[in-house]
Parts: C-alpha cells; structure tokens; sequence
C-alpha cells in the first residue's frame, strides 16, 4: 500500500471522517480510521454508535503505487496531516508500521489489526427521497435545538421525521416548547422515523462542506445520506414518538409582530438577572401587554433585583390584554432559529402555549408552553 | 447619587476593573465593584486575595447630577453594561437599589453594604521606577510562562525582579527551565521582590488597553503600577528566591542557530506522537546533530509510533558532535516567546542545561534542562 496526496485535499477528506469517531468507545478498534487503497481512489471510513460515515477521495494530486488497505489511529493521522504541508506519501512498510513521509519529516505510526474492523453497509435501499442541501439544513438548524437533551424520554432526543398526506412534518419538542416544520413531499411511501439529535449535529456540520443535492434512504432502523462523495448514515430511536399536533392551539385572539433582532436583545437583557437555578423559576420573564399596547417584559429575582423593558410592536395589536411567564432562554433559542426579520407571537391565553412564527419562514412554527405565575 | 454616562466609556472601565474581580472568594463583598461618584469623575475599584485595581472615569459624556458611593454585584453590572447601548442613567433610588436606566430599559439592582468593604491603600511610596508600557509588556511575556504552576515551591509561582549594580533582572523558573531578562536601570536602589504569575498575567492584559509610561512603586509587601488613570496593585510572595545565575553554563562548545519559525514547526510535528502522561518522559523529544551537520529532531513511543525530521541550521555549525534529549513543551514556549526571527541554540553538554538566545532579543536567555536518554 504506497499512496501519495495533496495534504489539503487529504485534510478535507479527515475533517469530515473525524465527525464519527466515537469520543470515548468499549471497541477501541473505532478509535481508528479505516483506508482502503484501490487502483484511482480511496475510501475513508469512521464509525461509532450512532453514525457511520464513508468518504471517497480521487483528486489530481492522489497518485497511488499500490493498493491496501488499514486501520490508522484516527487522532494521530489527522493530526500529523493538519501539521505538515505540501505533499505527503504513505507507505505500508511491514505489516503494523504506516510511513507517513513529507518533506523532511517521516512519521513510523503503528497501525491496528484490519480483521477487527466491524462490517459496516451503507444502506442504499428503503424509501427514497431528495433535499436541497440548504433546505436540509434549514430543517436541522430550526428543529434540533428543541429537542430534548435529556435520556429520560429517549423518544424525545431526536427529531421526528413523519411523512403523510405528501406532507413532510418535521417536529421536535423536549415537552416544554415545540418546532415543526412542513414541507410539501410527492411521489414517496408515507414513513414515520426519529433521528437522533447528536446525529444530526454531525450531519449539519458536514452539509457545510457540501453544495450537492443530498439523496436519502430510509430503512426501519438506520437512515443514509448520500452526497457527492460522501455517505453518512445514522441508527434511528426506537419508539412512537408522540402525537404532538394535538397541542397545538390553532385560535389565537392575540397577536403581537416584533422585530425579531429587537425583540431577541430585548429579551437578552431582562433575563440578565433572572435566576440561573431550576429551583427558582429558572430564567423566567414576563411578557404583558399594557394599556397604551406597547409590550413590556420583565423579570423579578428577589436576591439580585428587577429589570422592565418596553417593546413598541411593529404592527397593530388588537385583542384582549394578556400577562404570561415563560423561560426566556426557549423564545431566545427559537427567535435565533428564524431568518425572517420580523416574527408574530400568537397568544391563545395565558396558561397555553403561544406560537411564534416567521414573515419569511412559511410553514414553520414553534411553540412554548408558559409557567403558571402567582 | 445620580450620574450618566456614555455605556462604551463605562464599559472599558469596568473590563479592566472586571480583571481584580475573585474567582471565588471566602469575603463576598469583594464579588462588589465599589463606585464612587465624585463632582467630575468616578473612581472603581476592585480586589480579590492577590491585588487590586482602581480606576479612574472622567469623560466628557459624564454628567454627575448627585455624589455618593456604592458597591455594586460585579457581574451584574457588568453583563448589564455589555448588553445596553447609548447613554446611562445611574441613580441610587434607595439606601440598597440602584436604578439603571438605558433607552427602554429599567434594572433595580440590589447593592451590597459599603461598609463591607475593606479599605485599600494604592501605597505610592517605596522604591520608585518608571517603565515603557511595551518593554513591560515584553518582560512580563517572556519571563511569566517559564514560572512554576504548582504550589510545591510557593516562591517559584512568581517571577524575580531584582535591581543590583544598575542592572534590573527579571528571571522565572520552575526548576526544569529557566527565563532571564536583564535591563539597565539606572538611580533606583537596590530591591529584590517577586511577583506572583497571576497578577502579572492580568497586569499584561491592563497594560493592552494603555500606551503610557507605568510608574513603579515598590514596598516591602506590594508593589504598585500607575498608568495614566489606572492603579494596579499586587502582594508580593514571600521568601528567598533561589540564586539562579549560578546554573547558567558560561562555556557553549557548540552552538546552532535556526530559523525560529521553522524550528518552532518542526517541533511541533515532531513532539506530536511523543508520550503525554509525566509517567513516560512527558513530550520529550530528541535532537542530534548529524555527520553533515544537519540537525535530526525525533521522539519515540513505543505504543503509538515513532517521528523524525532534519533541519537544515541557518548558519555555521561548529564544535563537537551531540545528541540531547528534553521537554518539547519547553523549547516550544521558550521559542514563542521571542520576537528574533533567528534564534541561536548554545550547548554546554549533553547533560548540562542549554540556552537560547535571539539576534533581537538581546539581555534575554531562556535555560533548558535537558533529560537523560538510555
């Protein structure tokens, strides 16, 4: 196995593979870098306990002398690539020993035992379906954040895939504040799947890298994502995942438009003193709306004191006058997921849940429960 | 007591006053910014075990409508200050609440007892000298990293700053390296104090934010720095620090001068598969000088593998043959520390520390100990 590359395009290719290996493992084996060597190109993989990842690599600059393959210890090869530059040749010179040569330095890296290396497939069967990779990532970024991070409700931990009706619901809640997102899907089988929220941390992060349409198979218990040159395939929670349209108030007598980067600073710096602790009505605010219907917010901390700040709304508000508290990190965390400029509250009473939804963000709504206040 | 003030002046004051806050503290009036409110300025001042620092706010956004004095939960105020934008309004409302006030934005504050709050003396008498903001700057970056971090040998934890026969030295080691600048320094007696590392690292980051001349006053407990509207204040350690010149070797048989930044990459590579646990020659690495004079840097492990590069020596190589073994984390801070884009490695043995030294960079010499090899 002697191959030589470009260090950058082999750096490429190890940031993405870095993204599953596992951060600590029984099987040491995955600590390791499967490379296999074959006549044009190689094959990168990692693997952990949740995702399987599998880059190509063929580039001008690979040139290969003679196929192979082996289990490299994943954070010294990545690390040695990021450290040197130019060119770089690997060699296998004995049966354990990689030679990693570039310019005037020359790594002897023990390498691992191949036979131990578990056989991954990359799914490519199930149902069929494809995403623009901006729209994927639009999907993870406004739904993963509320999923739960807790393992008390494992089912929860993941976002859930549902399609119906050629309707895609994309939803997540953590049982406090909800995110769903739908988008119209045809000519594909109805399914109903929940991806787990690390996996799609990791997968946002390598549709970064991308600019490729993302083609998916679902199988029952794994999912694949299949880029240009690059497969990513994650396990899938086991579970019904609960029927959370039902919750959603769909008559809402107030409605309130904000500014959303107002509206976000505003509420950023009430809940500077708000308390930290869960035992303490943990970042709780209050939204009310006053007689003149400008909007105030506020929060109380019997130990380090109050902050009060008015919002003038972007729109008229009509409807009946209202009080609510609910954690300000939620709607901070929502407001941040949006790219429209303006946002609209939808208030359906003071103990149920209000909706925010976006001017530009169509079909997508989050939602957050309030607390009850004295 | 009532003032405003613009919130940018306000918040680089309290940036470097945030800098004597404690981490932790068994006295939690110090976690208070005292403030006090004077007919044209302010004066904050903070303080934790190790120092204190006291600034001064006059500006011409500042507009004083009622004295008084106050101490007010730092990180409060200052997350407060960092979040609001355009003018402040500061009023104590009550004896323990202060209103701030910005745009449309309220906080209440509760502050702390002033009465809590110890009073200090910025002791501007004592041994008086006078520095360059840049050259103390430089002494403080290329002395500070070499003291020791472990409290075993309390004294080493600072850096030496000793005056005799004209000549200022500022030394710091813990015992494995070692880091000397000497400075001519004239009309000041004779002292010999040592600072602890802590206050000198947020002495190096204050003096960041001036370009005035910092005036010196040294007692027998604390010594006092003086900017233009800034006090910084630190204890001083107690005992004897260790007579250091007495290790330096005079004598260099050998002597190779590099390319820092080369030398600096190259033994970043190299010290990359080299042992991280103390127990198997923590990052030791090896450097040797060839038959044609080239120079070879390797480390061994025998669990991950091994590495090895040649640089080629800037200049002349002379003198005899020799190979030494060491801490790549030394030589690595030690290069760093210099600005000379050479630096010259002088060798007394294989056995016997070594010193760098830059074409620059002159009265100033790092020591390395090196370690025995089999």
């Amino acid at each position: 196995m002697i191959f030589t590359i470009k260090q950058d395009v082999l750096l490429d290719a190890l940031n993405i593979i870095q993204r599953g290996l596992p951060l600590k493992t029984p099987l040491p084996i995955l600590n390791g870098i499967k490379v296999e060597v074959y006549e044009d190109y190689l094959i990168l993989t990692s693997s952990n306990s949740d995702i399987a990842i599998q880059t190509i690599v063929s580039d001008d600059s690979l040139e290969i002398k003679a196929t192979g393959k082996m289990v490299v210890p994943g954070k010294y090869l990545i690390d040695i690539t990021r450290k040197i530059d130019g060119f770089v040749e690997m060699t296998l010179v004995e049966r354990k020993v990689l030679m990693i040569k570039s310019d005037r330095i020359e790594y002897k890296l023990h390498i691992m035992d191949i036979e131990d290396y578990p056989d991954i497939d990359f799914l490519e069967n199930g149902h069929h379906l494809k995403f623009n990779v901006q729209t994927l990532r639009s999907i993870i970024r406004e739904t993963n954040y509320a999923t739960s991070q807790y393992e008390k409700r494992p089912i929860l931990t993941g976002v859930n895939f549902k399609l119906t009706e050629n309707q895609l619901y994309c939803v997540s809640t953590d049982s406090y504040r909800l995110s769903q997102k739908i988008l119209p899907l045809e000519n594909v089988e109805p399914f109903n799947i929940v991806i787990p929220n690390k996996s799609l941390d990791e997968l946002y992060r390598i549709l970064d890298s991308t600019l490729d349409d993302v083609e998916v198979f679902i199988s029952p218990n794994k999912t694949l994502f299949k880029m240009n040159n690059i497969l990513f395939q994650t396990r899938l929670l086991d579970g019904v995942y609960p029927d959370t349209l039902r919750i959603i108030p769909t008559e809402f007598p107030l409605s309130i438009k904000f500014n959303k980067e107002e509206l976000l600073r505003s509420v950023e710096r009430v809940s500077l003193l708000s308390p930290r602790d869960r035992e303490h009505n943990y970042n709780i605010i209050k939204l009310q709306v006053r007689k003149d219907y400008s909007i105030e917010i506020s929060s109380t901390n019997t130990e380090i004191g109050d902050a009060q700040e008015i919002i003038i709304p972007t729109g008229d508000v009509t409807g009946p006058s209202l009080k609510i508290a609910f954690s300000s990190r939620y709607l901070t965390e929502a407001l941040k997921s949006f790219t429209s400029p303006e946002v609209v509250l939808n208030f359906a009473g003071e103990i149920k849940p209000f909706v925010i939804k976006g001017d530009l963000d169509v079909d997508m709504l989050h939602l957050i429960l309030p607390v009850r206040i004295e």
